[in-house]
């Protein structure tokens, strides 16, 4: 990584800290300074919360899964669900954003409208919603349906669920609630709009019972990077979240965005891109290899195997030799996390790897930036400066380097004049630059 | 009412509040006092669950509905979703039990035992859930539905529900999260459920992905009254949310409730009953009488007629002459909120009421308990010593009423030894003097 160079004109840096259990990956848990039961720790989220916040974070990022088995990541076997720890979170912070995610294939427009714009009055206007389709097979399961639906029909109903709760969160326009003690007059008749939504998969009356909030509705994230992933974002969302590895890739991503956006008639700076990353920070490279290797020594090679596996629809990779050329597994996998399996097929059979190198390489990942906390500030400089991110979902790579990460890194971004030393707005769409959303049925004079 | 004596053997009392809007009747944002935008003012709710738990109330009560109209009553126009609201009182909280309404008429087991869970754990133990069925018909509406079910099939839908969320709960048992670092075992296989539930209405496999919370499970309440309510509360739940007029109604509601436990091979004392109340504290009968007065003046005719209206499916009582005796409804009603809707009709025909009166009666409810701090004391335990009931959900007569009762009453309930003066438990199971729930699944040695 290129140290770059401090100037006035570089592009400032936005932050979201994730919360997921004792970070590192899927065997942190082990590690000596690891809250075994962080996923369900009410200290240790509100302390990671508080050290976000000091840290200036533009928000808190809660991941979700609706499927689980004995096979799955510890820390999803028992923790939280998102909507009511950010609002647990709303109470004992005061301006970082909160950001949960739910799925829009199984659940409710009008439930979802209300518990997040809900959440967003709770904390005066910085909730946030990450979309997703849910990827796990399994949760058909839990929601007493026959399947899974599939990967493009999961989009469309996304589409119609986005439209539906836009429509349900300005069902009453901002000025609707008069409160007139004297005249007895509570809201103005004419700035309540009833929605009569009647689509393909959803019909819904409103109006939603729950007025716009500070920041007019919640923050509209999106988290699948296919093309029918990134059309929905287009579409409907504020901020995208994806992973790419490389540089060019995520420029190639960003400008891909960009098109789009623009052919939906938005603005450049209407949707903002954050990449999720883990990082490691210490003294030197070295040491920093070291505490890498360390938290990833903690990793079995049957742990591996199930991590992988649960990509895979909870494909049972143990029945495979583990030093042969990785299997070819057709298109398994492409109707969950398409594309993350994508992803790791074509990198399998590109380099040769075999089926212990693939799945340790995924279950045991190399942080995203690692080294000392200049180098890891010039990492991110390095990537926003080149347009290639808005900024980044921070994930520790090892269970303290958040802490890490917040008290050292940070100071330096912000020295650097490419991170806020304090708040300016107040909600999450300030935070993030976004514009006020007007809403889509006041009538302007 | 008469005075009670003190005596060491007299009953304990529960307490309960509720936060829905600024109490007093649906016109009270009117009032002088009123906090206008109470039901979705965040220092408003802070400041009522500080005063509660202050008091050493059992627990907070927020009532919940899914289905709104222009001639709604205000403070349901626009306000807090419950679970997320319990969920941000449960970080500026620490004994209080927080008891939120939802309805198993349009809501998914599996969501619904996660996100009590996952309150529960927040709370370290306080959660608990009010079972409604939904009684207005434009709830269907809102969720992609052709009709709302009627009122016998919701509470077939409600008894299954209910036995699907138990069973999630029990996904795990108590001690099966090891979390053995050296060894590497997360969790003990042999203490994972999976439920595989295949019913009438739900097919929900589990397990779970949230563990037993310090409590075991949430607390069940039920609220409805009619038979079939009462039926699925003395299979299911923990405690009863009713509303009697008198202590002699009261009592044979109790009486009948405890033929059902016994039924049911539960024990007397594993399902608590609370009386739903309004109280008005002043400084004589007289000073109680003007505060109801000054607060019912705020209630116009029309308000009245849409407030009557909503537990008839929204029936237009503008239509009939105001003074002549009220209309003959038929079964209008019956498939809403029948258990009221039943009283208002018998209570019309049988004291010969107009509408005028009907429709003020109902808008305008007189308080419960009215009078000096001692006489509503005396009320409250002359109900209690009459096993009338085990406690209240009070609501106040006036914006008010709820803190002089916290601020004068309680004390003297304190005073005369029952109620508590501090809290003795940790959970809501606790406050509530019921069992620690045994894990359905668990083996015993
Ligand atoms: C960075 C990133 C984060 C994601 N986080 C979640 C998550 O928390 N929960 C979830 O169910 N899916 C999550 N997904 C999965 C996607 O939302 C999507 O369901 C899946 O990847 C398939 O869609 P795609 O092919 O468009 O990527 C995430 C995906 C990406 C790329
Ligand atoms: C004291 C009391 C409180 C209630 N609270 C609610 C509520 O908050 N939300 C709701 O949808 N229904 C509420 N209900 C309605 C009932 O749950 C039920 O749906 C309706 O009364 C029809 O059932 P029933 O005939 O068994 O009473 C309440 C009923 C009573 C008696």
């Amino acid at each position: 990584m290129s140290q770059s160079s401090t100037s006035a004109s570089a592009r400032r840096i936005h932050l979201g800290a994730i919360i997921q259990g004792p970070s590192g990956n899927m065997s942190a848990w082990r590690h000596p300074d690891a809250v075994a039961d962080a996923s369900i720790n009410v200290r240790f989220v509100h302390e990671l919360a508080r050290q976000a916040e000091a840290a200036k974070f533009d928000l808190l990022f809660v991941a979700d899964g609706l499927h689980i088995n004995a096979k799955s990541i510890p820390h999803f076997l028992n923790r939280f669900e998102p909507l009511t720890l950010l609002s647990a979170l709303a109470s004992i912070t005061e301006r970082i954003g909160l950001v949960g995610t739910l799925s829009t294939s199984y659940s409710d427009p009008f439930t979802v409208a209300r518990q997040f714009s809900s959440l967003d009055h709770l904390s005066d206007g910085r909730a946030g919603w990450n979309v997703v389709t849910s990827p796990l097979e399994g949760s058909a399961k839990n929601f007493s349906r026959d399947k899974h639906p599939e990967h493009a029909l999961r989009y469309r109903i996304a589409s119609e669920f986005l439209s539906v709760t836009k429509g349900l969160w300005d069902s009453w326009e901002d000025d609707a609630f008069v409160r007139d003690k004297a005249r007895g007059v509570f809201f103005d008749p004419d700035k309540l709009h009833t929605l009569n939504h009647s689509g393909e998969f959803f019909s819904v009356a409103g109006p939603l019972n729950i007025g716009r909030s500070r920041q007019g509705r919640p923050v509209l994230f999106q988290a699948g990077a296919s093309e029918d992933g990134k059309g929905v974002a287009a579409e409907h969302a504020d901020a995208i979240y994806t992973r790419q590895e490389t540089i060019p890739l995520a420029q190639a991503f960003y400008a891909d965005v960009q098109k789009r956006l623009a052919a939906q008639g938005r603005a450049p700076d209407s949707l903002k891109v954050f990449q999720g990353i883990s990082v490691i920070v210490a003294d030197s490279a070295d040491d920093a290899e070291a505490r890498y290797q360390e938290t990833a020594r903690l990793v079995t090679i049957d742990n591996a195997l199930d991590y992988l596996g649960r990509y895979f629809d909870h494909h049972d990779f143990a029945q495979y030799p583990l030093d042969a050329p990785f299997p070819d597994l057709g298109e398994l996998g492409s109707n969950q996390f398409r594309s993350t399996t994508d992803a790791i097929k074509r990198d399998a059979y590109e380099r040769g790897l075999s089926l212990r190198e693939v799945a340790l390489e995924a279950a045991t990942p190399r942080p995203s930036f690692a080294g000392t906390p200049e180098q890891v500030a010039d990492g991110l400089q390095a990537w926003v400066d080149a347009r290639a991110t808005d900024g980044f979902i921070v994930r520790g790579g090892t269970p303290t380097a958040f802490t890490d990460f917040a008290t050292k890194v940070v100071p330096i971004l912000q020295e650097r004049g490419v991170y806020r030393r304090d708040y300016e707005g107040a909600t999450l769409r300030e935070h993030l630059g976004l514009d006020y959303p007007v809403n889509q049925f006041a009538r302007t004079a």
